[in-house]
């Protein structure tokens, strides 16, 4: 018996009551590394604002490895003065100001991965510390473990201490853990962490393959680093369903913007992490942002689906052979070829579909029914599936994305309703000083805008699936078409299985 | 030196006396998830007592998960009123009252799959419990268990402690493992369970591949769910023969009924369940049975080999190359193309052997007498293999199945003897009420009813094979043959290899 | 560094002094399973001794399973009386008076494999058993082992108990692991045992693949059973060099004289466990032995490769490429279609090659003297390889295969010296009343008779092979060629790498 | 988040300060295996020195297995008195006279492989007797360690209590683990040790499969021996980014001048280990070295990348796909065809790259730019790569390798500067009496002597590469390429994403 009906237990959901939805927000690691200081971390936060990128839901600022001096003579952590003059407490404090969250950074070894203090034997003080200076999410990495790993137990252990220490200190601090899938996490972390990273890190590539990440699958000693955005897709797969609201897979930090992906590409990568249900941490340099990157992590409609409150990652419901992933370097060198279908339900009985196409071509891709309804169709009872019976209105997610001259209002800082005043009607309270394309969501939740039927969260209407219909459409090569399909029967009459 | 030849140890052959052959009954979760009430699970037993399933010898009716609402300010586990009105132990009574045994749920972990309190570290207080409410059955699930999993000592550990727990209670209750095949239970169980699931969760599909279930043989670090019928086959093959009386190898509970699947494929998934020796537990809605789940259900040819007191697994002696399972859609989407034949002893020196077709079309199939007897060809002796040189007579085991007239007679309630009055002479104490295509197994054991060449358990007879000969039949696609063969010679006369 | 060049270590080459060449004898269990008896043992004792197997070194008369009925009131181990009549010290005393050593069996588990009592847990009161009964041979098997598998350390231990229970009683005891290879034996078990099994039993077929032993190599967690013997000896390549005099890759027992296998098929097998140095323990019925089994287990040119004082395992220098073991069912089905070369280092400077073929064709296969000496030739040194330089003496190492009218003399028991009397010279201690092709080992030790130059213990001289020249031999299909090679210039004068 | 980028991390460097730059030197048991003495010990430290290659570099002269005759009565390790007529520590001392470092052995047993007494359970009285003895430098093996395998906890436990006691003695002890990379030790092995062994023992050959070496990739539960160059190579390459100052992969002792290889292969073996950051550790017989191989050794260009003060090991970009190595035998037998390229960061902004050609045949081999800076390309970051934008002078680290002429000369004993008198301008101080070719580490080191643009560092300039330009080479069947490659615009200007 699989947790695959569990949508409507009894027990929490969340073991902290922390990331009901998966977490969102800034980390500096992916553009910037150890070169971190105060002035990057509230320069970044007060960009976001600007932005709107923290009305949109990225609510941490995530401060990575390389912060430390070291520890104080009792042994306590420290910051780097140079890097943090005015002292951690102090940033925390003006980050709490901008109405963001304030992340920190350790690791379960005896260094960080850049051999920093890190807080393996150390859990108790450290956790008290970060809760000290503020900290609401603390990301914690796997360097330097001293052997500490090989078995489930042992990792589960390790983790586990920080897991009661953070819970200790009586401050709410979102836990995410960082120990790239290694011992099984998906099996175990959900009792004591909000997120587990499930890979090795990404990089800032679609699908080269690297020597450094050398796995394919979710079964890997070596997680390494240098992992495409296909390779984690891929083995998130198998794993997806393991989520549960509270408790996510992190398939790891955005790359969006970071221009090592073309634009259709970046669309995939942002978008398949959404539908996973993976945090969404951007990792670019946002002071540097250009239009395309901005209507990417800007797109309310996609993060919608990441932020549904029913909580439920797609799944990967057919996928093409791929060609064999080989280290040839050819012209087209790295195109696994492989395209592939997701589905996945949602809050008031919609559902998100995805097709992706890893190809080198342009292709025409087709879905029926019983594949978007895959697991009402085989989930075990000799019952109708209504859903086949029904007519659905099809949304192109992505077709009301933000004109790059919207995009580069906003960054220039001279956006006005004027640009766009076709939005004051269904999304008042909320958009008032906003394109129809983006959205505030701490005027109103994702949840609230749904049951709204705010049309920034839907894209555009682009065609109606009739009853055991196919879905159909072409797709670039490298890129993804989503949709949002809502009944025309509305959200009401029909079937729910978990229904108690 | 393995356990093949251990047939007539000295030891005890459960190690709680319980389980002599597979368990059979029925369990809510195939169909109806977490949607349990006191309604359904007494419905759901009259109407298995009315339909005959009873004394078929479906003797467990299951609640699975979702039943609890916590514990008690003692810890002590309570059900959910609403669901439970009446509470545990009046719906035991009742069940026990019809003739049935009570069956329930936990699992060795801080939940259950769908987050309800589970028994990890309580188990000597839950056990009582269960005892205590009139528990005949305890399915024990995998979730959520702390990290205790990934080496057979914990693993081992966490489940002995239920084991220890159950049998300190005093009250015979049957021991259902559920951990998915993790850390080779087939290995050790035999000594603290009656059964051990030994793959994923099966979902109702013959051979669909899911992203969800990523292996493809018993070694699986991830079992997951969505496993369909041939998944699990190919599975269970190498460890059939880790079974022995009193523990079993569970091939989870069946989808027959469930719309998934054509006749053809629930006559494979039941016919091979039953030769595998897996507990035979129905998974559909039996209050809304048609005529054609009821006839597949209700044949006691193919449950006489599931129940034969031997308790030898069927052994596959042979497997087409398989194509390769990749999840590429397409019309034929998901024929793995294999072929394969099994055989088994049986009581008496009987042996059953089956055919299955996993390819697209029908195909007829040879299998050699030292196919029917490799495992005595091959044993290691220079003694001569007397069954070579026998004659046998060949039964087909579903030739004689219940017709849908008769079977949709016992649905609607009206079936008489009229209907069929052939039926008198060889079954009168058994059968005097049912058609000769069923069997009353509560009158006359399967153990007698063999012994007394009871017709019902025996097929038709269709063809005898000779000394050296081949067996040889079309079998359509995606279906199964299955044959017992008895030696004209009889019983009496036959090297038994295990004599002592 | 790996232990590649150990063979002048100054450390102790037996943990506990015995074994120091293989084991040699004869289990009842390929042949009998689990009927066995008093009369059984010392029936095949006496015939052991008539047909001359004693005096080759098949010394071990090993009682397997089943020869329990539990433990007397303080948990002595007892024997079931009806099979056992004049109880187990009276069988070993007789045993021994025929000049035998005497074998038992228990396991390190709860049960024996046929769920007899067996000794986890109690391994000092049943090791005082053994020694009190005159046991000199414990084969320990792993069934029923309560989870304590699955990690090197856990396993260890395990089988480390008994070793140290036998140590402590004084008594020198061969302990003889048989834990299928489980957590690699062959890293750890020579410090606590004279031999370890590597793979699953073996059963009386060349190379059939069979589903109960699904591994094609020696990294398996379900090491099962009806391996054939292709398949072990796959298996062992890899791990034959971990062997050292006192502690040995176990093969499994011999299933020649079965009739499982051809006569080209048994020679195969019997050379290659000969040459791997495993041991040598018949698991036939010798008391119905025919002509063409005693010629093959009485072939002492292939015994004293066993019994070579070095005690260097051979090494497989390469190997074609192997058709895929599907299980596919058909007119030669289960030819892999390999070919592979042996060699390995014997005392005073021989060597012993092997050709294999398990293809279904005679075939001419060619070895260099480069293959011949592989390991002399990469051995990490600028100084020359003196043997390329020399000429060789070829000796088939079964041309001179006893005659089945020999053998067939010795089964009646009629044979006698005038049958062949061309003998006498050479042989004259050692063999006065024996046939040319059979040999003495309790007279004249296999070393002693090398140094001797014993005529039964080269075969027949067939060709020479010059400085850097090839071997070339047509191999039946299933069949093998060994030769002994003998440099012209003699066992001195050799660059001896190791010398000290 | 993994150490890719730790480059500038505030921690230690290394766990005890020593081998920042990976250990260099020669140990005996690739040429001599257990025919250690004091003779060969001296005689090759003195010629090591002869040599020049001292002062390249070559510093620890390490003793092997083989050297022990036990224990005296209080436990003390004792030396074999035949062999070291003047104990240990006076070899010692006239090793230090020379200005070397001294190397000892010893296992995480309970023997040695060689089955000597070895220090698993008395870590710190070994530990204590090594320190007296004056050793410098302890290789630290894993044969005999008695089922402490399997589980990285096990494994690092059995390793760190060597550590701990090296450490307590007070004096500097380079400590080299050599467990073959059994449980990732580049996992955990940087915070307690100087090196680890990464697979199993190589021998002399290029890439010959050999059946003792089974596994192809990193991840093997029976490393073995006799593992070629490719297959360690191919092994080591998702691993290499494991290693950072003071903590080393290490490939195993070099066979250069063993005569199994061609001098392209050797070139290709040493360019490799020196590139990968193994410790370079000669496993020749010194005192008969031939032109050939010394001038492979004493490559100061190729030993400057090794010693390279960034500690940063190369990358594989990409490589082609190889053939399987199957090991069948014919006249190419081995080649598994692969090309690959491979890429480092070098101090001051420098590169060093590599083709290999690992077939049959020459072949041209491209890389671009974007291959070269693979990892600024794909670092995450949207800021622009100046290293695109610049024109590189490029070096070819082996055309300036050491003439035959000289190099015997020097083995001769009578080169003088007048047999190359070009040298005295640049390197005047390290070079006096040197020629060009060579280089005197112990007068300048490595670091200054790249920051002096000492000629001997650089091999020659052969060509420029221009911004975006691809760089071009045919490289011979086995062989390698090796570049420098320096900005034109100096160290100076370029972006160091790093810099704190």
């Amino acid at each position: 018996l699989l947790p695959a009906l569990r949508g409507h237990a009894a027990g929490t959901s969340s073991y902290n009551g922390l990331a009901l939805t998966p977490a969102m927000g800034w980390d500096n690691w992916n553009a910037f590394g150890c070169k971190v200081s105060e002035e990057l971390i509230l320069t970044t936060a007060q960009k976001i604002v600007e932005l709107g990128l923290r009305d949109l839901g990225y609510y941490y600022i995530i401060l990575d490895d390389c912060w430390s001096s070291g520890r104080t003579s009792n042994g306590t952590l420290q910051a780097n003065s140079t890097k943090f003059p005015d002292g951690i407490p102090a940033v925390a404090e003006k980050i709490h100001g901008m109405g963001l969250g304030w992340g920190m950074y350790s690791s379960a070894g005896k260094y960080t991965c850049a051999q920093y203090a890190a807080s393996l034997g150390v859990e108790k003080q450290d956790a008290q510390t970060f809760a000290d200076w503020g900290v609401d999410y603390l990301k914690y990495d796997n360097c330097y473990n001293e052997g500490q790993e090989g078995t489930a137990l042992v990792t589960y252990n390790r983790y586990k201490a920080m897991s009661d220490a953070l819970n200790a200190t009586g401050r709410p601090i979102l836990y995410s853990m960082c120990n790239w899938g290694q011992d099984s996490p998906w099996d175990w972390a959900q009792t004591i962490a909000n997120s587990w990273r499930m890979s090795g890190d990404v990089y800032d590539s679609f699908d080269r393959p690297d020597s450094r990440c050398p796995c394919d699958t979710y079964e890997c000693s070596l997680p390494g680093f240098h992992c495409s955005v296909m390779n984690i897709l891929n083995k998130a797969a198998p794993i997806l369903n393991k989520a549960q609201p509270g408790a996510w897979n992190d398939l790891d930090m955005l790359e969006v913007g970071n221009s090592g992906m073309t634009d259709d590409e970046y669309k995939t990568h942002f978008s398949m992490w959404a539908l996973a249900k993976s945090p969404l941490i951007m990792g670019t340099d946002v002071t540097m942002m250009i239009a395309e990157t901005l209507s990417i992590y800007s797109n309310p409609a996609i993060i919608a689906i990441n932020q549904d409150p029913l909580g439920v990652p797609v799944t990967r419901v057919w996928q093409s052979p791929a060609q064999p992933q080989n280290e040839t370097y050819s012209v087209d060198a790295y195109t696994a070829g492989e395209t592939s279908f997701w589905t996945g339900e949602l809050m008031n009985g919609d559902y998100v579909v995805a097709f992706v196409n890893g190809g080198p071509k342009a292709t025409t891709l087709t879905a029926t029914m019983n594949d978007v309804f895959i697991d009402l169709v085989t989930t075990g009872s000799n019952a109708p599936v209504p859903q086949l019976q029904q007519t659905y209105d099809v949304y192109d997610l992505w077709a009301n994305r933000m004109s790059n001259t919207t995009a580069q209002a906003i960054i220039n800082g001279n956006f006005t309703m004027e640009t766009n005043s076709t939005n004051t009607t269904s999304e008042a309270s909320a958009n008032s000083t906003l394109p129809m394309q983006t959205y505030n969501a701490t005027q109103l939740s994702y949840a609230d805008g749904l049951n709204a039927n705010n049309a920034a969260l839907f894209g555009i209407k682009v065609k109606t699936m009739a009853p055991m219909g196919t879905l159909s459409t072409t797709v670039p090569s490298h890129g993804v078409a989503v949709y949002r399909l809502r009944s025309q029967g509305g959200g009401s009459g029909m079937r729910k299985r978990d229904e108690l």
